[in-house]
């Protein structure tokens, strides 16, 4: 048994900074050469990629004129034009930079929140300009290291400013760009804001513009929380909020490893691709947008564990969606669902047209309802769980 | 220097299931008699609590007839009188008895759900008589062990439902309650739905009802994922959703310890007093509800201990509340906030009425905005951190 | 693609604990009747195992008189005789009872340690005559909640004392035992001594008869602290200390789950069956000691999901197995093996006979060594890394 | 109430790479200018630090020449003889550089090995010209991302005859060096060897000069695997094993944060300083090294929050072990202290001269023992942990 290969029509993309990582470390020196992003877009499209995305500072490095930045872009347009790679997402570094070392968008410093405005708006003229759909935003220098440091409120008042701002940006230029928040807990800073997909959903919904606004969740991310992706997403499907993805890979609670896909909890990337793949069992909505690997080639790699490494992102992907194709397809996990009740939860707890009153005066609902005995019955997880097992080993 | 006496004017309250804990745990028997709430009421009284809190089994064990409940409600409310203790909030158990083993608002067992809102009900019936201003939910049970074996977006709708009927029950009854969602992200469930304080809010900008809808974090939970808590609550607070709060210890992620408030993260504690009662430093909202403390006296303590950690619970926030009071009131620490800028991000980044196309040909912003140098500036967040580490060591 | 059954030669084994769990929780009542430890020995038998283990109080409950103690016993006695099953390895509960609460061998209650010893001694007895191999010690109650409340050096000082007269109660009597250590971080204690297999490695070192004590690594013990557990037997094996092993699955740093083993990190799961089952790639040591379980069946479950949850323990070992030996017999592996210079690391750093004045006058060593050229070598981790996931995923 | 200065009696130490620290971290760009040495020497000195620490290659930049090396090690040779600053300790850097990025002392490549062993001996030489007492090997880049990728037992053999060619060379020079090896979880690699105290002090037993090596335990390093920092240096101290130690500050299992001593988990530095000082309550040693400091100032922060943070380094600990004299003075706490029969501890479990014998011809060990009335009276835990805060907050 052997994956297939992947083609465009499963929507993989990286970012440049993924496969461009030159492996400099917090306790370490670059081990591999600066990488030509014209050459990274042939590659990717060579392995069967099918989008390329990035912070505007990979393209065209910080600092470069105009003519530089017109030579950078146009080598990747023409690169783009050559291999037919499409850009489906870009993004902004707000975080390399010194002037962002206290945050970006709710920086104390309001000359560094201008300017970080400024930074993003001409970055999504770009976007649109590529024809890109979604505009992720990290903020990963927005937050603290001190609790007592900072005017907590005012840095979300600040942040939604900030996003307000750029949304109406985007609306009034016309662009046909969503904004995708991608949260994450912790480095570099010591408390990033919107550390999870949750507390990044909570936020959208006090936006001016919440409806063009959604999320873009990292693996990795919410796994330094040792929170499930699985539900995650799956909350950010429900509220119809994930506008794109970020998959990589990450052994729990420590820095953030960038591993491939697959190489961290393989369980837990079952669950995530049975959820992107095939949706809720009774018929919630499957993710359509890119399969977007973010994710760094290990430090001891030179540049063919590099290609290796985006090969095996996808790679991994394709095996799990195969054996979560399966999974769903298996009449022995389909009783097993039955058994389970997994259907009946698609059924409203209240009849159609129950009223409060009805509810109230159902005496089997409460007063005649026999805990004991309902307590008794086995909820048939662990039956589940197996089949899930034995289908991510390929052993059914 | 030592700390002052609390009094009702402190807001503190206990749950009855905190002293009443008779320390049964994973790996062991219960290490103390359980406690009758009636002596609970009064010791709590006089240690300087203003308030009790309960779930309907801890008051009412679970099963008892219609005579027996009156009997334990009877005697509850003349320890009340006797007393003057209020009741600020009430709750459901949902979690305890084996009925709720694979859910309640969640459970794929409709009956479960039914049974459950039911249960519900019938307290806010109570918690209305007893003139409580919050109900809290915690969904304990509603969660996984395995990705794979729920339909997670059909329990979210389902929460949603459950929710919407409860809120509506509230308004149908004229109750004078607001509901508080209490998010944890594991333990007794795998992985819990709502896992953190943003999770929930974010739920709730999904509801029917969302305005009486709010938030009732705890300590430990959001430390579980060791995220920082006084950044959830900040959230919480700008959003106007901070409605009720656990107070507790807990040293990371590891099982729910429920220590003593200031027991577990003291920097943090300090971190979460200040801001709960001083507010943002550019004067956004403190908190003015009960300062509940939902911790569980060590197993290794018996009567004695257990009362000796109430007092300690609210002698440790009352120290807090000074240190912190202190700490704003600091010359020094008011240079320090302006040397590190912390006024200025009340500022909004915009100017009054200034419109994108102001922004953008505001070139100080962008094109001659000295990145470098604004990057070299020092930014003073150390200096602050040790003004709070000494305020709070109480060497200032 | 089928998992083989499991025969008494694959030496699984169970503690009567694991499947008699009646499913109590912190927050939760118990959902399952008691086991009779007579029907487990049949049922476990039945589904292959060839062992069963036990605490003295799950075969005799505590307070049991002689009289009951022997009926107990002798039933007991009677199953293993008619089912064949061995007991490998016996232990105590030094943590259910309230006596235990402050701790059992480290209690500062001289009494309470003088009990604990007795226990451990009487059980020692049971052990022997029952033919087991290994006498296994969880000190789960000893640790503290507080740095400052207890005599931490001296708590040390009686741990040594208290395996110094068990080990030497093993030698008067001739018994043929070896003791294990078990190590696990927290919970039921804030903080348990020996948290980690280091730390019980490293306390045996300094014991009378060292040479008799080993450890009894348990899977989610180790991850609790986000450690990696392969490494952690492997450091065991290599010392010559892996006696027993408890095997299981956990996700991460939470409450201690007990989880199927395989149902928390697969991968990491995959690299410990490849160790225990292959050795080094080099040469080292395998384990050939029991595989034993200590898991808890999910308290959703009923019966039929208790059986259902033994059986997939050892079928998920098995499929591991399986896997791991592919892994090891393809030939793209020992390539990839061998491009990485996965087998230079047996190759000592100093040649044979080599004196330290030799490796000093070895110019090649340093002052002529490229370590540029050398740090650009790709070590050929991340195909290693890809293989190990495909072999996995039963891709290969 | 105020800290005192701190004096060269106190052995306050720093590495040059604390407050040389440039700010570059995996996200962002360096920001802050190199540090001279020299001027780091003068800014210690006169902030009432006794010594300083140093890798080689902060000293001496990699691949400089003879003449360079001189012209470096001269200079600070100068500053120390005009500052009177003490070098108690020295380390090699043997993570940086890309020829590390699989490992120095387990490298596969053996080459990488060896010059791994020349670059320590040759700092080793530098180290016993200095003065130093002790030499730090901290591995960072001793581990793997992936268990199956490596030879795991043949890495342990070759990092046991690592450590015995150093110590033999040591031994052979006449160096007066005693080794420290400095656990670490993970960061840089995925999971590091050695992970904890508990390993490092478990390896050390198989060394050939065990008796002269101990360990370097660094606070945030244990709490990013959520393990008691205090416990861990007590089981150093009980083994005669602490050699040297590194205090900063860690917010539990997230990325290597170095904060300030103090500025992480308060409440378990109090608990490490009261040790470090006073001993065990009953008399166990006490430490007796340089208290040094490895932290890295925030990247917030100019040139001038670097020396307030290495100052607030000082103050914060002084400040600590002022409150931990007061916590030992206080008869309340003696008081408490007896009544949770800490004393007691130090008792031996077994009567002078008692042998097993007589243990088990101890009817009151046992068969009189009442388990339940032992098991009712309290501990007293929470009186000494409140009793804790209370000093530690100045409140009495």
């Amino acid at each position: 048994m052997s994956a297939p290969a992947p083609t465009r029509d499963d929507k993989f993309s990286f970012g440049l900074w993924t496969v461009g990582w030159q492996a400099r470390d917090p306790f370490g020196d670059a081990t591999r050469a600066a990488l030509d992003p014209v050459e990274s877009v042939h590659r990717l499209a060579e392995l069967g990629a099918y989008g390329v995305t990035f912070h505007d500072d990979d393209l065209v490095p910080h600092g470069s004129d105009a003519a530089a930045r017109d030579r950078h872009l146009d080598r990747f347009r023409a690169a783009l034009a050559e291999t037919g790679l499409v850009v489906p997402m870009v993004t902004t570094n707000l975080f390399t930079h010194p002037v962002f070392k206290e945050g970006a968008l709710t920086a104390n410093d309001r000359d560094v929140r201008r300017y970080a405005l400024r930074k993003v708006m001409r970055n999504m003229d770009l976007a649109a300009e590529l024809g890109a759909a979604t505009y992720v935003l990290w903020g990963g220098r927005e937050g603290t290291e001190v609790d007592t440091a900072k005017d907590l409120q005012a840095a979300f008042e600040r942040y939604r400013e900030g996003l307000d701002t750029l949304a109406r940006y985007v609306t009034e230029r016309g662009y046909g760009l969503r904004l995708a928040l991608e949260p994450k807990p912790n480095e570099p800073r010591g408390d990033i804001f919107l550390p999870t997909v949750g507390h990044a959903l909570a936020f959208i919904s006090t936006l001016e513009h919440a409806d063009m606004v959604g999320v873009n969740p990292e693996v990795g991310h919410e796994q330094m929380s040792n929170l499930s992706f699985t539900h995650g997403i799956a909350q950010a499907l429900w509220q119809g909020k994930l506008f794109h993805i970020d998959l990589n890979g990450q052994h729990g609670p420590k820095f953030d490893q960038d591993l491939v896909f697959g190489h961290g909890d393989l369980l837990s990337a079952f669950g995530t691709v049975d959820l992107l793949e095939n949706g809720g069992p009774g018929g919630a909505p499957a993710y359509d947008g890119p399969r977007h690997f973010d994710y760094k080639p290990l430090r001891t790699e030179d540049a063919d564990g590099v290609w290796a490494s985006a090969a095996a992102n996808m790679r991994t992907y394709l095996l799990l969606k195969e054996r979560a194709a399966a999974y769903r397809a298996d009449p022995e996990v389909a009783e097993a669902m039955a058994a389970a009740r997994v259907p009946e939860l698609a059924t409203p707890t209240l009849a159609d047209g129950e009223s409060l009153a009805d509810l109230l005066a159902d005496r089997s609902a409460f007063e005649d309802f026999d805990t004991d005995a309902a307590g008794q019955r086995g909820a048939g997880v662990v039956r589940l769980a197996q089949l899930a097992v034995e289908h991510l080993t390929g052993a059914r």
